[in-house]
């Protein structure tokens, strides 16, 4: 969201670099408190049971109608497992034993890093609020041309491709919206 | 930081849980917008190179003076591996090839994710703005006594702990400045 206003004193911001900043950041004009701006983690996870996948029709816009892995914004409080949790639970009213961390992508475009857990899908399971529907697939059924968000099925993808394997963490990043690229070496200056 | 006035219109804002939702959040009482605050994203490494490893004596509080992996927040436009090599030029003034993600250390009492990556460095190194010293460390001559961060702390010992093999993602959690645990099951309702 774009800054106008400053959060701390109320007047207005102005866009400049703070001393010893390379980066034009948001700074109020009366009471200079710098407004920082950094990327958002989604935390997630893939409820399985049997061989079979839990996934959430989507209640909500963007991607109204389409199905996604449970997964949401982490809250302050907690930690990342937790979130994961807590968002299948809301979603899609499950509980679920929370595995290891899988899969990591950097949505660029949004400013968003999505991070994906194993999980073990532990009872029942029905819509959320945000949820029109919860079903438990079978991998050849899973709708891919029908999921919400790329980072989803890639997530997904590599929880398949691992068959219950630890392969570290897949890494992933997407730019825009229209394009994907595999995790690079992070060299500088690219 | 405290919210107090809205940054989109400048109006005061409310504590309140918006519709739909369970927590209260800052909500602006003219304009209606819902000022959401999330957990931030520190990205860091550990250079390797001949087995020694950097590390940078920091030059600003907190922590002036202990030792510390170059690591600092994520920006917005990058990736979590290219912001761990912003880092580690800006802060080591060197370059690095990241490796594998291999330790994530959730701090809930500030609010953020600290990840770690495995790194090679590739040339020469020497304080950045942010540094006082930065020195390469025989594994033995590790100053952990004089270490900035507990969960830098942690990455390193599981670095050294994993002796090049990919062991997964390490995780952590730190929930005050007392208390620190294994990263747990992630059952709702803990």
């Amino acid at each position: 969201m774009h800054i106008k206003f400053c959060s701390s004193c109320g007047a207005r911001v102005a866009l400049k670099a703070p001393d010893g900043d390379t980066r034009e950041r948001s700074v109020c004009i009366e009471c200079g408190v710098v407004h920082y701006q950094n990327p958002k983690i989604v935390v997630g996870c893939v409820p399985e049971r049997d061989g079979k996948i839990l996934l959430c029709k989507r209640a909500i816009e963007p991607r109204y109608g389409f199905w996604t892995a449970p997964a949401g914004f982490m809250e302050l409080g907690e930690d990342i497992a937790e979130g994961a949790a807590r968002e299948t639970l809301e979603e899609a009213c499950a509980e679920v034993r929370i595995g290891r961390l899988f899969a990591s992508v950097d949505v660029i475009y949004a400013g968003q890093l999505h991070l994906f857990f194993t999980a073990r899908l532990l009872g029942d399971y029905a819509p959320g609020d945000e949820s029109l529907e919860v079903r438990l697939f079978d991998v050849p059924e899973i709708p891919w041309d029908e999921m919400a968000f790329s980072s989803n099925s890639f997530a997904l993808k590599k929880f398949i491709e691992d068959a219950g394997r630890d392969n570290g963490v897949h890494r992933r990043v997407i730019s825009d919206k229209r394009s994907t690229r595999a995790a690079g070496s992070g060299l500088p200056g690219k």
